[in-house]
């Protein structure tokens, strides 16, 4: 019998702050996990992601929401965290192609490895992230193959992998997702587009760019489902 | 053609300045790696560690040590980063039982993720971690299939798993050892012991408790190879 059995069953979801988080949280708590949102201060240039998820976990009703510091910005190499430029302007087309400069390196592997910890320390068996393996197919960690083989692996990390106990899972439903199926998938959950931030450089009043690739996914995002985003209104 | 092609091959090793570790770093330097020492402030109680941790590095020629902070003592759950009695005083035969209460949840997940940040940063393909799976076998995350599938998942985590570059591999030299041979290999290397630090409950001062499950583990090891410890004298 799992520690928590007379529990409601516990979920980890790491939330960004972007669109993809929001309605993967969004997905989890619908689908009745009691769920813990943990974001990372890891050194990112731009503070306001971890405002943004601040705002979604309380919006959304997450268990709990804890930001957790992790210094990858000492490894460097990315635009992400770097005073490296963010691309602009690039056409869709673009976007996909090799692995972007804004590729921030091992990181899901990081910030997977540190959600198991919690996991397991909350009893909790499934982990949510909100990869997707169309618009970022040049991120190596948005992959399935990643997600499976890091669930294999923390399952052997774990008490889980010992005592037989339940297995871990790596829950990633917006994996094959476009982005205008996440952006009906978010309203259908009641996901708040306003509370969230997507933009790679906003202006120092954290408004998006409107530029970057980010911001060119989610405005295509948003245009080919036929809405309007309130987040750039 | 690998990045650094025309450099020494380069490794990352994990050091937490105990004596497997810092004989892990003196086999990788052996092996002819330039290797790059990682140590992690993860809210252990007991800061000397990493204070021993840049001695070992700086006395063996590490190419560099770095320390990166990252908060494991949020998510709890240990004897090592919370307010929970460390253990003392017991037989070596109950050591190895069930999973200790010194285990910290996903710790060497975590810690392998970061180093594999680091690893891609500098184009490092090889990994060392002073693991053992004699005398922690109750720790899940010591154990080989574990550090299989943590190479399998950070193969496809990475540059390497899209570029087809050099692959990431785990290596784990000490493994299969004991610990007298652990501290025979030491010894072989130049280590000096006397800069190591393994007490789970260090005294102010920074001396060893000499009653922890690694003190006793240290002092069986030293007695079966017929060695003094210095750091205990």
């Amino acid at each position: 019998m799992p520690a928590n059995a007379g529990n409601p069953k516990r979920a980890v979801c790491l939330l960004s702050g972007g669109l993809d988080s929001a309605t993967t949280l969004a997905y989890a708590l619908r689908e009745g996990f009691e769920t813990y949102a943990l974001s990372f201060d890891y050194g990112q240039r731009h503070r306001i992601e971890l405002e943004a998820a601040a705002r979604v976990a309380v919006s959304l009703g997450a268990a709990e929401h804890r930001v957790v510091a992790v210094d990858l910005r000492g490894f460097g190499a990315s635009a992400l965290t770097d005073e490296i430029d963010v691309p602009k302007g690039r056409a869709a087309g673009e976007i996909a192609e090799g692995i972007p400069i804004t590729y921030v390196p091992a990181r899901n592997t990081v910030f997977l490895a540190l959600a198991t910890a919690w996991a397991e320390v909350l009893g909790a068996a499934d982990i949510f992230i909100g990869v997707n393996a169309l618009d970022y197919s040049g991120y190596p960690d948005c992959r399935p193959e990643f997600l499976h083989a890091f669930e294999a692996m923390a399952n052997l990390a774990t008490r889980a992998g010992v005592e037989g106990a339940t297995k871990l899972r790596i829950q990633a439903p917006l994996l094959h997702l476009s982005k205008a199926k996440i952006v009906k998938l978010g309203r259908e959950l009641g996901v708040n587009f306003a509370l969230t931030h997507s933009c790679y450089d906003p202006d120092p009043n954290g408004r998006a760019c409107g530029l970057c690739d980010s911001c060119l996914l989610r405005r295509k995002g948003f245009a080919d489902a036929g809405m309007v985003d309130p987040a750039v209104c």
